[in-house]
């Protein structure tokens, strides 16, 4: 197979969309802004949301499941909130369609089923979910609550990419009560540690833990934790959230507690959350240009076995082989795959599982079977080795191991050497356009500075990371006093 | 714990609704129509999930996701499927809010965010789902499609019940596309047979599998098949739908592909479906009046262990007894909770785990650990006995797989005593009075003849079933020719 895939030096954004479609992720569908997840990309998707789920329960999680649509009187309940959401909501107004008289055979709204209220398509649950919460908590017995929906939701965002930013899309959101605010701060933390956990050790991609200014805070929080993850091109993704909400949504829900000497408290509360952008951060962190990189945690196919022949007789000895390794692979938990097509030549077998991120590639002819080995190909570092047939399963085991940890290191180097100190603003522009990455730089700390610092090179903070050391700095701005470095970057 | 439980002699629907509720299940939002599913209720359903998934991936399919939206002129290609759900549709008219000048602090539809199109919320996902494959099929050799999808969907139905009849609901739809007639039938068969196994063998619902007459088909179906249920008070549930579509969707959408010879011909569909529904089916097939009752198979706790004591030192030598056996039940993969709430009583715990539905209770008391004995309590037959601590977790194990079947069969048992076959219409009204559950009568064919028992009777016809005999017979309503029984019932 031809990739004929754009190079990620030729136009970065273009490998990416293309990537995207090319190895059957997803694609744009006939719904503005809203995509079709494929089941090549759903099965990776299917490999996040197992492990996060087994993190949630791990951690005293439960799953629960919420309304699609929040009245208006609900969702304006609690103002901060509303407001950030208002401006991209999908709203239903109509019940029911009905024969258009004017056009024979065609649909058209019902006006006689105009709803008495209209219903937001959800943004995000709070409102549902603390409406409903107010039922569930009498008294401090009652907490925790400690709920985690799958869902999806909707933003009507203007301008929209694939897994990055699309109308609707799927997520996770957890939403927690708590009869004590320090609780609620360790819930908060703990999720976005989880979060790390999971984005580090089993997607293999670094991540910085912070918390968000002012400004990035999600409408309605106290306080935004976040990981952030660097990009190949030296931007930042935000890859997952977790919100510390205080009483915000308690009081605008009016959700109340009797506490242990009786007394009526206002609950607590946090939400957290990661989505199918994830996979946006997946291919752009370790993906190249001959296509997707997968990491062997998250690879629906995790080795292919590509048959090389010239006869029916030597595939059938080649197919003997195989059935073989496949059970020794399969005992030791491997996905394996053996691509006997006849309608494809290997050359096309190979570029195909190439472009689709298969971890390690297998090809075997009459020549290994006389040998008693295999030819063993790595994705990630696109080199190959033959290998005695001899305890290959337990080496190929191996190998996946080796190769998630190697992809984690790479991507951590490369995140390691893209975070720069600056402390002029005329080098942050200079780092910012010459090399990318982040940007560590003091900062006075108000919202205006930031702002400007938006406007004249499109790089916001990121976030303060959690790790950054107390010292006397001054603004890399406007020269005012800080005391902590924030991190700066282009972000996607 | 009070359970004060409507009995189902008494009412059975009040019954039904105090206890999704009170087993806390599910129960209804501030959002009209739309239930919330609670952690419980939510757990079983996972349950679920996970089994058909597996089934779904071991026939073959896969797993995708397509838009919620549909654009109302894609909704309404396929015609008859789009009058089919056009009457209960949520219509996204605007997509954004803005500040109500009129009253300060809330927020109106923003009447310049206009769709230029309106989108219809999927009732279900045919015309999306079709107007993609228009993308994904040239040549038999793209052939079959065998996609599954999870997700939300949302009809506007006026008269709404906890998992029965909901606004939105949970689901999972399959939608293949093959390249022959044959095939698309023998798939539409597969997955119905899929269904019923599922309902029979993991849920312990007995179903009769059938087809649908014209009337009762799925709007755009050439054919439907169904599996029924019977429920406790003689009326039948339809508990899941497999379709065969015939090329109707394909012509309407273009899809077509060239097949060996290269000759250009349009695809055969197929599409089906089972949803939160069969939470209902669940409730009002095992349930009493203490509660409900769980098939071990679909029980989030299968084994509660309920410690009988007055002293601290009594509950420290219960524990460690209880330590051993949990760690001997979870080796046998059993899901087992230690109830040691020190706020509540014994009676109180029975009483909640009854009305849960937890499948096996154990109680040990300072007696028990002289005697070397646990007790064990069966929730299906309110039983109870003493067993010895030796070899408890095997025997636990073995009565959990019992009940299983037990359940199955107590429910069998109910349902062929309910099938009556009937001659006579004045027999018929009698039957379906005085017994309910399914008559089985002959009918002539006729949508008049099925539309006027409906209207005298209330009863339809659940199904022709599979196995149905040819037999000469005459219309109970009409006394026209016949040669297959139908089934009839009042139906949920």
């Amino acid at each position: 197979m031809s990739k004929n895939l754009t190079t990620r030096s030729e136009d970065y954004s273009k490998w990416y969309n293309e990537l995207v479609v090319k190895a059957d992720l997803a694609e744009n569908s006939g719904v503005r802004g809203c995509m079709v997840i494929k089941p090549y990309g759903y099965a990776i998707w299917e490999k996040m949301q197992a492990e996060l789920d087994r993190m949630f329960k791990e951690t005293g999680h439960q799953n629960a499941y919420f309304p699609l649509f929040v009245p208006k009187s609900m969702f304006e309940a609690e103002e901060k909130n509303a407001e950030g959401f208002a401006k991209e909501c999908a709203v239903v107004t109509h019940y029911r369609l009905k024969n258009d008289p004017d056009r024979p055979g065609k649909l058209m709204v019902d006006p006689n089923a105009k709803l008495e209220e209209e219903l937001i398509v959800r943004p995000t649950s709070e409102a549902i979910i603390w409406s409903t919460y107010k039922g569930w908590v009498q008294s401090y017995r009652d907490l925790p609550l400690l709920i985690n929906q799958w869902a999806n939701v909707v933003r009507w965002e203007m301008r929209t990419r694939l897994f990055l930013r699309t109308a609707e899309f799927l997520w996770q959101e957890g939403h927690t009560a708590h009869a004590t605010r320090q609780e609620a701060i360790e819930e908060s933390e703990r999720m976005m540690n989880v979060y790390a956990d999971f984005a580090q050790n089993f997607m293999a991609i670094p991540v910085v833990k912070g918390l968000k200014t002012e400004t990035e805070r999600f409408a309605g929080a106290e306080e935004t934790y976040c990981i952030e993850a660097l990009m190949q091109d030296g931007k930042a993704l935000q890859a997952g959230t977790s919100h510390f909400l205080g009483q915000n949504f308690a009081q605008a829900f009016d959700v109340k507690f009797a506490n242990a000497e009786g007394k009526q408290e206002y609950v607590w509360g946090t939400s957290w959350g990661v989505s199918t952008r994830l996979m946006g951060a997946l291919v752009m962190t370790h993906s190249d240009d001959q296509g997707l990189v997968l990491p062997p945690n998250l690879a629906p196919i995790q080795v292919v076995i590509v048959p090389i022949y010239k006869t029916d007789e030597q595939l059938n000895a080649i197919s003997d082989a195989v059935a073989v390794l496949t059970t020794d692979l399969k005992k030791l938990g491997v996905t394996v795959k053996f691509d006997n097509r006849t309608t494809q030549k290997p050359g096309f077998k190979f570029a195909e599982w190439e472009l689709k991120g298969v971890p390690v590639r297998i090809a075997v002819g009459p020549k290994d079977l006389e040998n008693g080995t295999f030819e063993v190909a790595r994705r990630d570092t696109l080199t190959k080795e033959t290998k005695p047939s001899d305890g290959i399963a337990v080496y190929i085991k191996e190998l996946l191991d080796q190769i998630q940890i190697d992809l984690f290191e790479k991507a951590l180097e490369y995140r390691n050497t893209h975070v720069t100190e600056v402390n002029d603003f005329e080098e942050f522009k200079k780092v910012l356009e010459e090399k990318g990455g982040f940007i560590s730089a003091h900062w006075d700390g108000t919202a205006e500075t930031e702002e400007k610092i938006k406007d004249l090179t499109k790089a916001t903070i990121r976030c303060i990371p959690l790790d950054a050391k107390e010292e006397a700095g001054t603004c890399v701005f406007t020269g005012n006093p800080s005391t902590k470095r924030a991190l700066f970057a282009k972000a996607y």
